[in-house]
């Protein structure tokens, strides 16, 4: 999922209540589906190849590229057809970590815990020196800033900077955020008699006058490039020791100083040595290599091929990329995984659909959705400027809110598509599925935003579905820290997403009529086109 | 809080109803009390400096040595009497890590997370090898560790060795432990008339036939050791990428090789790749050294001397080091400091007891109770072969149990003891402290146990008070892990917990009787002279 509002994942509702009309549901396939999601599943087998064998799957980089090959074989192992990697070009080289180490020298002696950020620069060899605390408030004002970098100035010479003021945190979690929806909370957000309004989470107002996070940010590594400090060290600012380290804005090492991400537990100590005029002395070694051939993004596409409305397309999609510090379990490796096993058990299922149904594997979603942004320029274009096949496609899935499993659909579509999919995700009632929304969202591709690959999909005007899932310790433990891994991962939640998305996905490629969408008259239009407050 | 039986904090409870005395409360005095505790509160600043300032605080290491000079120093300063530094024969060397890194360098690279066992020895440098799976299952029996190690044989040789077959830990936590007691559980914990039978936490029976952890962790070691292996690889085997290091039971690191305990996450990864037959290449270096001259164990000891009867003692005692991974905050910073503070509360109140109010902070706790063992060695005895000093102490309070609050007291006593310790708790009821038990559970020095250094008291027949405390993320998070940092301790907790005792311990130097106690027929017999079941 994408940093900057992975918070923002739900769509505005505009459901109203609708006659139900008779969706015809395929029991018997179901029952197939069902017996090889739940007997003979391969999920788990197709996580570990995607995180503990080929990671870390960082854009550009040859871990990513096998990811992306292994992907692709295995679906054409499977029985899919035209399995291919699509490339686009992301223009940047790919970057990888090789070595990552800090310590303590003085006062005290032994290991920090840092994760490096990446397409930053290496370090020569280990850099020793003397910590200096930069204290930069979250929000400073240009003023602020500037007098902190003028006081700094030539201090910062030959120096690893703590580049924060020290946070806060508080010591307990007295609310943790419960591990799965409650059914009341979901039975009213599916109601389409009632539906709960529903948005982006408003945003903490930024202070008046303050700068914008990532213009403090260049600020700060230019200051430190200019002035020759040794390294920066962020402050992770989590608790029990989590680190999220994402990347180097410009791809560009040579624009900042080598720069790692401290957990909060060895950055406050440092700071509050540092307060009390203590000298602190530390090492650090970073290690890393750049890819000149990973300027080439990898979307992978493999299709089950329709029959007599082949020209249709039901696309499973979500992003196969991943971030550098851990094997990108749920985000996105389950993504990816149920995916590729919806395709599995639909094979294996003999499923024979009307329609195309189309998995796909986005590259680059964590840099700004590009994978997935690139194939809907190439295939379909947008509502004002559609290539020819804008038409062609029915819905696009997207799964990318961590391992928790599928509890319900969020259409960017008609009142009429979501009673559709509700009517689909009956029979799935005993997996604790509840139901579908619909919502007239349409999001801008120039404001902050979006939250995933979905949005490349609505912003050009095209269907799509977002699976609704539990959230389990997403947002509190996995979403892009270095714990990240397969040990998050329960096998259960997983198998249930891939039965009801090969289920839901082999009756809209197979019902008569396309899945209900916008008309040229109803499709809201784009926010860029026409600015307007989000409903 | 020592290692291996951490869980077994509570003593059964053989209180009965008692008539109610009439304990004499000086109310003035307990409001210049919350007074200093509240308003003038030394507590964070104390802790700041046993955590961030003087760590680790391994028994032996020049940084405990530190601590204990600082913390004796402070005392003096603060007004207390004769504080100093009382050493015993510890008889090994002190231990520092100086570098700890881990890396993969094939089939993938980066870092990997590692804590070094302490009293280990140095790898030469950075070293390279092949790591290998040794699958020893948890309760191997003789035989099964035997096959084990017969067939591995020549094959550990240069390579870093995983031991241990991988665990599967469940993905999710389903019930994480409350963060406090429930009211109406430490209601019926404390109420004389219906005590709840409490004692050891029944443990899992061990395999039939399984040899002990300590012999198979032995027998591992010395394999390794006769067999050239590089390193040692254990498995932290916890959620979240906690890890928890302790010690080789040695303390000669020529007894074993190299060894680092992995987080869970990383041991897990290297271990799946190797059950696929791939080869993982690691490399680790780990640097540490001895202090020979760390050989005497150092307790602290200050006094606020007595009046009238100065000869008798209210010990306030917690034990001051700690592992080496984090800053030991609560376990046991948080006791020392909380003692410490009630030292500095009462002298500032100008508090003058008839009893002596002695605080204790105790070295080698995690090594088996042995500051406070040889501290009641020297002074007391034991209740078979007293000391002539022996009758002298009134009670000797511990803490040793996390960050989280008072909310009773648990006596090694009679039940008359508890009922004069509820009265004096009863005016902190505001604070949430609930009441107080007796317990007649007299601990044994050869079964295995005991918990913390109330046992050296109790098992000589002393009259002892453990503090119950919150158990907040003691045993979840912090307990003995890499996080045990100042991060971890809410300050309202400690505050409350030093007010609470500043105010017990004076009303029990000052009041009139001492704390009833078990008399020659009455002490319950040491069940190392006559072994009997636990009530």
């Amino acid at each position: 999922m994408h940093p900057r509002t992975a918070l923002r994942l739900v769509l505005p509702c505009l459901t109203v209540a609708l006659a139900s009309a008779q969706e015809p549901i395929d029991r018997d396939l179901n029952a197939r589906i069902r017996e090889e999601a739940f007997q003979r599943s391969q999920i788990m087998a197709t996580l570990h190849q995607l995180t503990d064998v080929h990671s870390p799957r960082l854009t550009g980089s040859p871990s990513y590229r096998a990811a992306a090959q292994w992907a692709a074989d295995q679906l054409k192992a499977w029985g899919l057809s035209d399995a291919h990697l699509e490339a686009w070009d992301w223009g940047h080289p790919g970057w990888t970590n090789l070595r990552c180490a800090a310590h303590a020298e003085a006062p005290w002696t032994g290991r920090l815990e840092v994760e490096p950020l990446a397409w930053g620069p290496s370090t020569e060899g280990t850099v020793r020196g003397a910590a200096l605390l930069l204290p930069v408030p979250e929000e400073p004002t240009e003023a602020e800033l500037t007098a902190i970098l003028a006081a700094a100035g030539d201090a910062v010479k030959g120096r690893l900077v703590l580049a924060g003021a020290l946070r806060d945190l508080p010591a307990l979690n007295p609310a943790p955020m419960p591990l799965r929806h409650a059914d009341e909370a979901l039975a009213k957000r599916f109601d389409p008699a009632h539906p709960t309004p529903m948005g982006p989470r408003p945003q903490a107002p930024r202070r008046p006058g303050a700068l914008e996070p990532r213009a403090v940010n260049e600020r700060v590594d230019a200051f430190l490039l200019a002035h020759k400090a040794l390294a920066r060290i962020n402050d992770a600012g989590l608790r029990h020791g989590q680190i999220r380290a994402f990347s180097n804005r410009t791809y560009d090492p040579a624009r900042i100083v080598p720069t790692v991400v401290m957990r909060h537990e060895d950055y406050g100590r440092i700071a509050r040595l540092l307060q009390d005029g203590v000298e602190v002395r530390l090492a650090l070694e970073v290690a890393n290599r750049l890819h000149p051939e990973g300027t080439k993004g990898l979307n992978v596409v493999a299709d089950l091929p329709g029959s007599d409305k082949a020209g249709e397309v039901v696309l499973l999609g979500a992003h196969l990329d991943a971030w550098h510090t851990a094997t990108g379990a749920t985000d996105n490796g389950t993504g990816a995984a149920v995916m590729m096993e919806a395709g599995r058990i639909l094979a294996a299922a003999g499923a024979k659909p009307r329609r195309t149904i189309r998995i796909a594997l986005w590259d680059a979603e964590e840099h700004g959705l590009l994978g997935s942004a690139a194939y809907v320029k190439a295939h379909f274009g947008d509502a004002e400027q559609p290539l020819p096949g804008h038409g062609s496609l029915v819905a696009a899935f997207n799964v990318d809110s961590g391992a928790g499993q599928v509890r319900g659909l969020g259409l960017f579509g008609p009142p009429a598509g979501a009673q559709v999919l509700r009517e689909l995700l009956a029979p799935f009632a005993d997996l604790a599925v509840k139901g579908a929304s619909a919502s007239a969202n349409r999001p801008s591709r120039k404001r902050p935003g979006p939250s995933s690959d979905s949005a490349s999909f609505s912003a050009a005007g095209l269907p799509v579905i977002n699976v609704v899932q539990d959230g389990l310790e997403y947002f509190e433990y996995t979403w892009h820290t270095a714990i990240d891994t397969l040990e998050r991962v329960p096998p259960e939640d997983v198998k249930r997403t891939a039965a009801v998305l090969a289920s839901v996905a082999w009756h809209l490629a197979n019902r008569e009529e396309r899945l209900p969408f916008f008309g040229k008259d109803t499709l809201p239009p784009s926010p860029d086109a026409a600015p307007q407050p989000l409903k």
